[in-house]
């Protein structure tokens, strides 16, 4: 099928820009000398999983114990849950940890205290802070030795080491400045595994990893796993972050103009908030700003006259000259919300259909 | 099952408070001398709209062809789809207006010549811009006398009258604003629909609504059928308008606090923005305000002290002081949005799970 008979809204995924950037970041984690652990929340497709593993990840992250059961159905055995232990569902996380080799993370006495209560030992990643400010121990703090003692001292848990974020190179532009926190997140991390092994604690992983930081950082030393997962699809915000080229982005909507008032120079598309997320991008790209229109996707060129100015639930409003029927490439802000809009990705090369893959959406 | 025992994220429904909503609005579309034809995009529910209709409602108003299947499958045989016409879906709307009756909108010629290509006729309403100025035509335009006259006289599609939807009423704070709204709502579809009938042209429904103009207006002489659709759950924006009070939200996030370092006064909550949506609400809330946290849900009482700043994918971020484990009942931004990032509902009575109803928000 081509492009053109496929109804609209649709999230089109470019299967060889895929290929391209999975391949890259897989022989970038060798060069650097790490193990690649992809962050699937991006994706949570069971292919593109797959496809990760041929290329030699070691296993996958996820940020919901949902993705985790999606994929250990599908065969992965080897998960790190990348987010601060719900305490609400410790039952759940107990049976997925006798499935698979499961790995979760703390930064609380709290949620230490809850995790020795279970009658299975649970592997721990102590979440650090290195800059930040969402979750995580500060690793400057007694709270981040203290804590790493009392998991590795309790002989209910296994210490997994210690795992870091550096959300905070989503605030940063160029690469003079990505480059800066990708160097903080790691001697972060890596300093304070040194600390605590100069303390008697074996630290058996170091896990960093976003995205924009390990598309640009210098070495590895003393880190042991990436776990970058935005990679696979790279968006509008990590163009403005510097951290890849339009013509990296895979993931696009396939919208139709359905509305153009003759001499009004705006227009409805049906991609809206539910196809597009209303994630606004970097503060850079305005308000304003909900995505950006392709005037030639093949060369990788945005359009600069005309505009997506504003989301409601199914309506996306845009600014120029539109012809009501015509279709529009939209690049998102954001491709980890939009693919999370949608129930199937349609791969695509060039312009033709080739596959229809499910994403594993559920909540 | 007792709410401290859910697991989190939860999305909760009050029953007995979606209950009042949707009497009160049918009530009030009976006193008005209107039909009730809700809006279903804000809760894709069958239990939902199977009990608008139990209260007296014509029909259903949808906002996509797969909402329009997902109740055709449940029995509902009566659906206006308020979206201008998607031309790439011709044959899917073709489909569905062999199975029930079907109402679609155009607001361009192109959709007019699209729809008289079908071999069946198809219901046309004219969709009007009211001052929204998102889609539809300027009804003291040419072009609107122009389009009723064309699809009344067309021979292959049935006039199905006019429709509109006063938007703008999101940008407007308080009861003489929104009543203003709601006037001009009213009155501009009247008018044109009386200027039409003195061209000679039936115009069989007049058919206008948004959940703040009718929540509100004070008469609806000349409308045939309103179309509100937030109403059944209503949310923190509809506070801000002036619509409800908080005491009427029926949609709420119960998450737990996962992150909170001693002294930060910062937190982590497991609702971001896959349960949330990343709506930032109307600008009076700042775009820093992504939902507002209860103090006291049984007494209708925010809480001042603590708020909700920031949504990732799958972490909110609050400021204010916070325990690990500890619950929160998080009032969203934007209720349809935040309802289509999940599967299911939890129906609650007081403190009780008494149901669960799947949301249906295949794309």
């Amino acid at each position: 099928m081509h492009l053109d008979e496929l109804p609209t809204p649709a999230l089109l995924l470019d299967r060889p820009k895929l290929e391209r950037n999975l391949t890259r970041m897989a022989d970038r984690a060798r060069r650097l000398g790490v193990r690649l652990r992809p962050h699937v929340k991006t994706h949570k497709s069971i292919p593109i999983g797959s496809r990760q593993l041929e290329l030699g990840a070691c296993g996958i992250t996820v940020s919901t114990l949902q993705e985790a059961a999606t994929f250990a159905d599908a065969g992965f055995d080897d998960v790190t849950w990348a987010f601060p232990v719900i305490l609400s569902r410790l039952d759940e996380l107990a049976r997925m940890a006798d499935r698979i080799r499961l790995d979760v993370l703390v930064d609380s006495l709290v949620a230490v205290e809850a995790l020795e209560s279970l009658e299975r030992p649970v592997s721990v990643f102590l979440k650090v802070d290195c800059g930040y400010h969402r979750a995580g121990v500060d690793p400057a703090s007694p709270l981040a030795r203290k804590l790493a003692h009392r998991i590795e001292g309790s002989g209910r848990l296994r210490f997994a080491g210690l795992l870091t974020h550096a959300g905070q190179a989503y605030h940063r532009r160029g690469r003079e400045a990505l480059l800066e926190v990708a160097r903080q997140e790691r001697d972060r991390l890596v300093e304070l595994a040194e600390a605590l092994r100069a303390d008697g604690i074996a630290v058996p992983t170091v896990s960093i990893g976003s995205t924009p930081t390990m598309s640009i950082v210098d070495h590895l030393g003393g880190v042991d796993e990436i776990r970058p997962g935005n990679y696979a699809f790279y968006d509008l915000s990590q163009v403005v972050f510097g951290a890849c080229e339009v013509s990296d982005c895979a993931l696009t909507v396939l919208a139709s103009v359905v509305s153009a008032q003759p001499g009004s120079r705006r227009g409805v598309i049906d991609a809206g908030a539910l196809a597009l997320s209303k994630d606004a991008g970097p503060t850079d790209l305005g308000h304003d700003v909900m995505g950006a229109l392709f005037a030639d996707y093949d060369a990788g060129r945005l359009d600069r006259a005309r505009r997506l100015v504003g989301l409601s639930q199914e309506h996306g409003l845009v600014e120029g000259d539109f012809t009501v029927g015509e279709r529009v490439r939209v690049l998102p802000n954001h491709s980890c919300l939009t693919a999370a809009q949608f129930d199937t990705y349609v791969v695509v090369e060039g312009d033709t259909v080739v596959d229809r893959w499910p994403i594993a959406r559920q909540r």
